[in-house]
C-alpha cells in the first residue's frame, strides 16, 4: 500500500496529533475521545457550531474549524461516522449557552449518530442536514441525497453568522438556506484506497470514469469512458442547473473541488470550463473557490458545486475566516 | 488518461485562464507571453520578485503571487522552463524602479533561460538559485543540487522584506540566506503522468518507493521496498540534517509538502513523524507548514524541509501575506 503510514491502527490518532501540533495557533486536537476544538474563546456567548463524519475527506471538516466557521469537529474513523460520546465531549467542550448547531452531511451512519450524540447532551441544539449531491436519490449509504462539498459552504456561511451573536434558529435557518441554494455533483476518475483495505474500493476501467460518484466512492448515475473535460462539465452542470433553477442573471458562487488525487492544475481547467458554460447561460459567478477541499482521500477526480447566493449568503461568504483551510481577511 | 483536459495543447492556457478568473481579487494572467501578476500595485517602489519554472508544480509559483509574496510568476509548458520572453514581459509589467530580483529553482534549463531573460531588460536585476534538495548532487536536469520545495519558503521571506522597501541586495541577500539554511528531500510511491506524454513518466513497482525523487520524477537516491512512515522520514531526516547540521535547540520551520497524489491526512502524519524526530534531537519546531504547495502532478509522495530560522527569517515568515496559496494575517 503506498501510502505514508505506520501502523493502519494509528493513522487517525497520529495525523490528528501532527494535525494539532502543526496548527498550535488556530486548534486543540483532544484525543480519546476524538474532537477538535477552536482554541479562541469567543469574546461574547455564541451558537456552538459543531460538524463530523468520517475521515479521508481532509480538510474537511477539522480543518474549517477556527474563527468564523466551526467551534468544533468529530473525525469519525476513515470514512466511519464519529461516535456520540465524540459529539458529547466536543458540545460539552464548547458550548457558551447560546446553543449547539451540528452540521452534518446526510449519510445514514452520521444522521443516527449526531442523534444520539445530541441526545447525551443538557444543551440546546439543531442540526442541519446537507444534501447537496445531485447525483442519486438514496445511494449506498444514504437515504435521500448525499451531503458533499456544499457542507462546507454552508459551514463557512452559517460560521460567519454565529459570530455575529445570532441565535440558534437564526443559524439553522441560514444553513438549512445555504443548504437549498447548493447543488453539486462529481466524477471519479480512478477508486480510493482506505489503509484498513489495502486496496482500491472499486475497480475502474483504463478509460472509465463514474459519473456521479459520491465521495465515499460509491455508485453515481452510470460507468461511461472519459469524455473532454468541457463534456463531462456540461453534464455535471445540467444537473446541478436542473435542480437549482436559476434565473437570468443569478450570482453564484462556483466551486470546483478536487478529491485528492488531481493536480490543482486541473482543477482550475474544471474550473474554467464550468464558468464558460455559466457564463454563456447569463449566470454570474461573482465568488469562487478551488482547490481539495472534500476529499476522498487519493480518489482522482472533482466535483462542482454551485451556490446561488443573495445579500445575506455573500455578506457571510466574504467575511473573515481563519482556519486551517481557509483564511482570508483576517 | 484520467485526466481534466479537453485538448493537450491547451491545457495551460484553459488552467490559467480558470486561475486567473478564480483570483481576480489578487491577480491578472496575461497570456503570449504567459505571466501571472499581481494585482496591487506597490504603493511605493519596491524590489518586484519574480519567479517561475515548469507548470505542474501548482500552486508553485502562479499561487503565491500576491500581496507579501511575488510579483510576477512565469509558468513555463508542463515540466518545461519559461521562455525569456516570460521574464523579460513580466519584469517590463511589475518593476516600480527598485530592480528585479528573479528566484529560480536550480535547473539547467531554467538558470538559462532566466539568464536570457535579465539580459533582455533594461533594469537591474539580480538572481537567488534555491538548490535546497540534499538527495543528489548533479541530476537529470540540473548541475548541482536541485531547488524544490525551500523555493516557496525563500519566496515567502524575501516576499515579506521586499514589502518594506528594502533594497535589491539586501533581498538577495536574504534570499541566499535562507537558501542555505534549508534542506530538503523527498520520496515518490507513484509516478505523476505528463499530459502530453499520456503515460506515466516512470515505471515504479506495487511495492517500491523512490527514494531522494525530484519533483519532475527524476531518480534520487535509490529504488526500494516502502518502510514506514517513521523509517522513511528517519532516513529523509537524517540526510536533511546532516546538510543543516542544527546546534542543541536550534529553532526550524518543518514543511511537509505533498507531490499532489497524497491525501492531505498523510501529510499530517508524515509531518508528525517528522516532528517526532526533530523533538527528540532537541531541534525546536516553532513554525510549521502542511500540505500540497511543490508538487508533481499527480505523483503519490512528498518531501520535508527543515529551514533554520533567526530573527529575521522569523519575522518575515510570520508577516502578513496574501497570495492564491498561502494567507495569513490579511
Amino acid at each position: 500500500m503506498k501510502k505514508f503510514v505506520n501502523n493502519v491502527d494509528e493513522i487517525l490518532t497520529e495525523s490528528l496529533t501532527g494535525f494539532g501540533n502543526a496548527h498550535k495557533d488556530i486548534l486543540e486536537v483532544k484525543l480519546k475521545p476524538d474532537f477538535i476544538a477552536r482554541k479562541s474563546k469567543p469574546e461574547s456567548p455564541k451558537v456552538a457550531l459543531i460538524s463530523g463524519g468520517g475521515s479521508g475527506h481532509e480538510p474537511l471538516h477539522g480543518g474549517f474549524v477556527g474563527y468564523g466557521m466551526l467551534d468544533a469537529a468529530c473525525p469519525g474513523q476513515i470514512f466511519s461516522a464519529p461516535t456520540p460520546d465524540q459529539m458529547e465531549a466536543a458540545s460539552n467542550h464548547v458550548h457558551s449557552g447560546k446553543g449547539i448547531l451540528f452540521i452534518v452531511k446526510n449519510y445514514s451512519g452520521d444522521i443516527m449518530n449526531f442523534e444520539m450524540g445530541a441526545d447525551m447532551i443538557d444543551h440546546e441544539n439543531q442540526t442541519i442536514i446537507v444534501n447537496d449531491d445531485v447525483a442519486v436519490e438514496d445511494s449506498t449509504y444514504t437515504t435521500g441525497r448525499r451531503g458533499v462539498a456544499g457542507t462546507m459552504i454552508v459551514e463557512k456561511i452559517v460560521g460567519s453568522l454565529a459570530e455575529t451573536g445570532a441565535l440558534l434558529d437564526e443559524c439553522k435557518k441560514l444553513g438549512d438556506h445555504v443548504n437549498k441554494m447548493s447543488a453539486s455533483m462529481g466524477v471519479a476518475f480512478t477508486s480510493c484506497t482506505v489503509p484498513a483495505a489495502g486496496k482500491p474500493t472499486f475497480d475502474i476501467g483504463e478509460n472509465e470514469m463514474e459519473f456521479g460518484v459520491g465521495i465515499h466512492g460509491e455508485p453515481g448515475r452510470k460507468r461511461e469512458n472519459i469524455k473532454t473535460a468541457d463534456e463531462i462539465t456540461s453534464e455535471l452542470m445540467g444537473a446541478i442547473l436542473e435542480d437549482l433553477k436559476p434565473d437570468n442573471n443569478q450570482e453564484v458562487l462556483l466551486h470546483a473541488n478536487g478529491f485528492g488525487g488531481t493536480p490543482l492544475m486541473e482543477l482550475y481547467l474544471l474550473f474554467n470550463s464550468a464558468k464558460n458554460i455559466l457564463d454563456k447561460k447569463n449566470i454570474k459567478v461573482t465568488r469562487s473557490l478551488v482547490g481539495n477541499f472534500t476529499t476522498s482521500l487519493d480518489m482522482a477526480g472533482g466535483s462542482l458545486t454551485v451556490t446561488k447566493i443573495d445579500n445575506e449568503i455573500v455578506k457571510h461568504w466574504d467575511s473573515p475566516v481563519h482556519t486551517a483551510a481557509l483564511r482570508w481577511k483576517i
